[in-house]
């Protein structure tokens, strides 16, 4: 019982100290990233706790940074216009340490990984639902980026955090304190629309928007504080917008998929799997930055198995292939777009790589990933 | 890239053991609440990974449980019929402590909150996400338990898990390993249908479907070990169904909300706040078992700061307020329903709890809540 007591007297102080710090005249010093005064406060377990103190969380630093007319509500849902078409609903847990890389952060991963979901079942993105759970301790100040992240990324993908829940977790004994971010999505589809691998058909050619493998080498290389000679990125971006796009190529688009925890070799492998076609790839057309292939070298990895998270899969009628990588070259998530591969009626079904040197290697799926929390 | 190649070992070995299990011709133990074989088995990171091990989890536990068409077929997201009306979005964080206690678990918990969040909309539950964040070490048989109680509350509720998301993260030094779930919910509600606390107005009846506090006393109970001499129960509940019912009353439910984090002074708290009303209480009308009642005591609590999940407080016209009741009465979650109060224009708007013995006492929003990780 005594503790009890104790976490009403840490809340009542914590409470006067907070309402001090508001009669401050001027801040002392603005976070150049989120534009809000810099902050050395931390994640208390009383800022989960329905209380004053989660209000003032949500007020200050969670609304005005995610801000829309179905967020300010605060209502325990969003209440949205009717839509016509199929509604698609997604969900993603997001685990990744750190929770910081070059190129992103798990904000940014949430709102990518989500849009993405619903972009590759051919949904445009109409709301997100976002769920936090956040260790004690976590500097208030890493909260903010993140959320600023969420706030750029949905941006990005023109759609809305339109409702969202917050808990606060005791610290794990492992390392600085974290957090989780799960987020939900809503998307329409047009009826009618079919993306699929039971549409696809020897001759469909294979695309993809962009080179490989940069999400996943940038933050297991930020996780191992490796240096390369060129720093890596994560590529994570939202597809909805070029996604649309492509859908307009019409039924000759039959298949989309995001190579994300297995990477593009995973995806292959299900399309392989699923149509029982060969699909062939020519090793030279997989898009690969230089410092990746050095990056993935270095850590004994194979590329093909390694986590994307800006990237689609897209299976075209050969007859719509020019067209459908003249459209990803014209878009910012395309402008490295290539044509991989074709789908063949070769037995027994596999993935085929052609290497440059006229080799032919078959491709495995990935058994498990390469290492885990990437994402 | 030591531990690599460890965790790839770990992997084979793990597989083979599971092979070697899978020979067996008979299952030695069958676990009563699942009907599935009793296995000591427990998550491990590798689970989380992509591979074949979270293939293995997802068919052989995940899926036969939860099964349904649209799950299925394993894409991203999923796909579902066109429906008529607003459709209402919402997702909460479970992170409650125990994963299990009497009356529930953190999957009945889960379901129910999401479900009541869009009960509380007014809207119908059309579709649930799930997205399950396992701690390595966690044993597969309370996973098993999780996933049969939430398969069971889906099935009360009358929705399906859709579609779904598992992360494996290391564990945390803080106990036995646990699990943290986040649901989705989809919903429905008839265009023109306004709950709100603007629809409030002096003379509307205060409605209660039940006794409160249950939930939150049963698992602070269960958490500090306390015995009582009645065992307390979570009321977690799923609370759509008779909700809709409710709502055949037409305009004259105003306003609906939960009183989960905050208890039922959180929420009328709100009333008096958002309507600028007073909110008058007959505390002899309160519905309350003995045993809670004493529970509160013992722990030094206010059972109307205390969460509920299987409680919903109404606001209805005075006319139809019989009504009302007579419809939560006839409903297995209304039984006890009772009418504990009317909204008045007396100023200044507060709470005000009018006690048996005839005094009368303000009633203050808690201050933060009474213990953490109660949902």
């Amino acid at each position: 019982m005594v503790w009890l007591t104790a976490e009403r007297k840490v809340l009542r102080l914590a409470d006067r100290r907070c309402a001090a710090e508001g009669e401050m005249t001027e801040p002392t010093q603005i976070n150049n990233q989120t534009g809000r005064p810099a902050t050395d406060e931390r994640i208390r377990l009383a800022h989960g706790g329905g209380g004053v103190l989660m209000n003032r969380l949500i007020v200050e630093h969670l609304l005005p940074v995610l801000d829309n007319e179905f967020l300010r509500s605060l209502g325990d849902g969003a209440v949205l216009p009717p839509a016509e078409g199929n509604p698609v609903l997604t969900i993603d847990a997001f685990v990744v340490q750190p929770l910081e890389f070059p190129g992103g952060d798990i904000g940014r991963l949430a709102v990518c990984g989500t849009v993405n979901d619903l972009a590759m079942m051919g949904a445009r993105p109409v709301a997100l639902a976002l769920a936090m759970v956040l260790e004690e301790g976590l500097p208030i100040a890493v909260l903010d980026r993140v959320t600023a992240s969420i706030s750029s990324a949905a941006q990005e993908a023109e759609v809305c955090v339109v409702t969202g829940d917050t808990k606060v977790i005791d610290p794990a004994g492992r390392g600085s304190p974290g957090m989780f971010v799960t987020t939900a999505g809503l998307g329409i589809c047009p009826e009618g629309l079919r993306l699929g691998p039971e549409r696809i058909s020897p001759g469909d050619r294979v695309l993809i928007n962009g080179p490989i493998a940069e999400h996943g080498l940038a933050v297991m290389s930020a996780r191992e504080g490796l240096q390369f000679e060129t720093q890596l990125s994560s590529d994570a971006a939202p597809l909805a917008g070029l996604v649309q796009r492509l859908l307009r190529c019409g039924p000759a688009v039959k298949f989309l998929r995001d190579p994300t925890r297995g990477g593009l070799a995973g995806v292959l492998a299900d399309i392989a799997e699923q149509t029982g076609l060969t699909v062939e790839i020519q090793e030279p057309a997989i898009p690969i930055s230089r410092a990746t292939r050095h990056a993935a070298e270095m850590l004994g990895l194979d590329p093909l198995n390694v986590a994307n998270e800006g990237k689609f899969v897209a299976v075209v009628a050969a007859e719509a292939a020019e067209e459908a990588l003249a459209i990803c070259r014209g878009h910012p998530y395309g402008r490295e777009a290539a044509i991989i591969g074709t789908v063949t009626s070769a037995r027994p079904a596999v993935v085929e790589l052609l290497t440059a040197a006229g080799g032919r290697r078959i491709v495995q799926r990935p058994y498990g990933e390469e290492l885990p929390r990437i994402c």
